[in-house]
């Protein structure tokens, strides 16, 4: 399909790769975290936070800007990077996750799937084709298939018929974006949940479509951590080294460097800018939770390693105030903090694995994490 | 008292004036136009962009850092600079104005002000030397005399006895100042409100005090602007031209170059970071209400003479999204604009003065802030 992909650095204890991710609006190193811009922006950041943070491609809901402003809206002014006046890469969603998880009456049908606006009820119906339409005229670099994936638990009978539609629905939207001749990706998703021989076929399925990379979809849905990893290993057996792979909607750091040592190359995920809302903030010894009132008289840091613009010049005690006062700047500070630890955890990763360490690093990334407070 | 204001060039049309206040943390330029920090940020900015925008001294409000976390908590950090890390000029003001307009409930007495804390109804009684006493642990440069006002209309008989009290506790936050030997600055407030005579005997009142600076309150409450003008010009005549003179949170474009013709140096007002977050914007050609349907595809900045950074990479289109999605991003880049559109009139006031183009400068201001609506 395309060339788009290639590989820098190998693990050699691991699946783990450094590669280069080329796209029309630039180049994205990966391992990579993909900031979450639900509506255009990342949540109380500006563009030039955000760039400042080294993000390089940037996650938008499809579903969305589907509902607001509308595609034409975007369209008319010259699509989503005009629009948003963000330069460099973003890759769009199918939408179909949002619809199954906010749209308040959906309907799976052969065609396509019809579903209920969850702000004010309009309902659409949206077949493969039109989600990959829909997606050329954002304009994005990297676009997603429409797929299925039923609610865990489930049956393997759900599950199997979950597949097909999925296969279905990949092969309907690849065969529309061969229409079109943009330098845009099409990327394609495989379900199959922690099912080995369902697994197994859905990504053979896509393969025969030859997609410019592969996202493994429904996953993290509360299946077991261990089945969660046998899956990417299953996947790293079938899946081509030389396309890139996206674990979707996955952030926890410790499956983020399993999935990396199997070979995943690109995550986004909403944990560090939702929780840096909610005042969860990630440190290097566990989280913290800015609120508590031992904070009250803190002049540290939030954390003492961090190089972060909030940790240059903030105390814990400050941090504190504004969230405890309901202030917009905490949420601006904190998200540059759990953005930043996130983005840097990635360099770190890619720095790694190109320098023979990534096992160690991954050693040390899980025992933090496996901190849920931080150690005082 | 001290010698921290010096006037550098004066109008030679009118009672303008420019002039360098000295503070412990550095000179402000007047006139001088101070961004809200009610709690010590100014709503949905870092510190970097409020610096970065040219502000030159911040406003937080006593009342609130009195009610949360607490002067305790604050002078236990080091004061308001180290607790916020914000390095410049701090002026806080005496907590009245949030007193007589938030708490539910007032109990006005010789002695000082009972009132009901408006987050949980604790009651707390402050006497004008507690006021004192309270934002000289703040640490801040600038601190305000606990003054009295009451509300607009009012018979003469109730401005006469708010100014014989105003003019008490000032005498008292003098005494108690005069304790002191810290380098900062206590300012006087003369109240009666548009009444001659009042007005007259507050001022004349204050100055046996010798204060570092004075302050008009109780105005921009209703009153008719010609007798709000004929206040200032009242004032012009009674204050010493070597005190900096502070209009207190009277915001109009059009009301501060009228003070600034008559000698007022110093401003602040919540109504550009306010409108900010309610989609309200200020441009040269008038008021932009953000949310409107037209923008949608407007691909024009908000401001083609701006040159804020949300002016100079976003278009009204995306600016109209963020807003109307509720999004944070939408408060960051709106404030961000209208304290530059702010902070850019002081800059152009000051020029003007110091070229003798201020009644050119103030004729076009008035006019500009004279259409409520864009023209377009």
């Amino acid at each position: 399909m395309n060339a788009a992909f290639r590989t820098t650095a190998e693990d050699p204890l691991s699946a783990a790769r450094t590669g280069l991710l080329e796209t029309p609006h630039g180049v994205v190193e990966t391992p990579a975290f993909m900031p979450v811009g639900s509506q255009g922006s990342v949540k109380g950041l500006t563009h030039d936070q955000v760039e400042g943070l080294g993000a390089q491609i940037l996650l938008v809901n499809s579903y969305h800007l589907f509902l607001r402003p509308g595609v034409e809206d975007v369209a008319a002014m010259g699509g989503l990077h005009a629009f948003i006046s963000w330069p460099k890469p973003i890759l769009t969603d199918s939408g179909g996750f949002q619809i199954y998880s906010l749209s308040p009456l959906v309907r799976v049908q052969e065609d396509g799937v019809q579903f209920a606006s969850h702000l004010d009820g309009t309902k659409y119906f949206l077949r493969p084709e039109d989600v990959v339409d829909l997606q050329v005229r954002l304009g994005t670099d990297i676009l997603m298939c429409l797929d299925h994936f039923p609610p865990y638990p489930y049956s393997d009978e759900t599950l199997r018929e979950s597949v097909r539609l999925t296969t279905a629905w990949a092969r309907r939207a690849r065969a529309r974006f061969a229409e079109y001749d943009t330098g845009q990706q099409l990327w394609g998703i495989c379900q199959g949940g922690v099912h080995r021989d369902l697994r197994t076929r859905s990504i053979e399925d896509l393969l025969a479509e030859d997609f410019a990379g592969y996202a493994y979809g429904g996953l993290g849905l509360g299946e077991p951590k261990t089945q969660l990893f046998e899956t990417l290993d299953l996947g790293n057996g079938l899946l081509p080294s030389d396309r890139p792979r996206y674990l979707m909607g996955m952030g926890y750091v410790e499956d983020i460097v399993e999935a990396v040592a199997r070979g995943v190359d690109l995550f986004d995920c909403v944990l560090p800018t939702r929780n840096a809302r909610n005042g969860t903030l990630f440190t290097g010894r566990g989280r913290v939770a800015i609120k508590n009132r031992k904070y009250a008289r803190d002049e540290r840091p939030l954390d003492e390693d961090c190089s972060c613009y909030t940790c240059r010049r903030f105390t814990r005690a400050y941090l504190r105030h504004l969230f405890e006062r309901g202030e917009i700047t905490a949420a601006v500070l904190n998200t540059i903090h759990n953005l930043h630890f996130y983005l840097d955890i990635f360099r770190k990763i890619r720095h790694s694995i190109q320098s023979n360490s990534f096992n160690l690093l991954k050693k040390s990334l899980i025992s933090n994490a496996s901190q849920k407070e931080e150690a005082t």
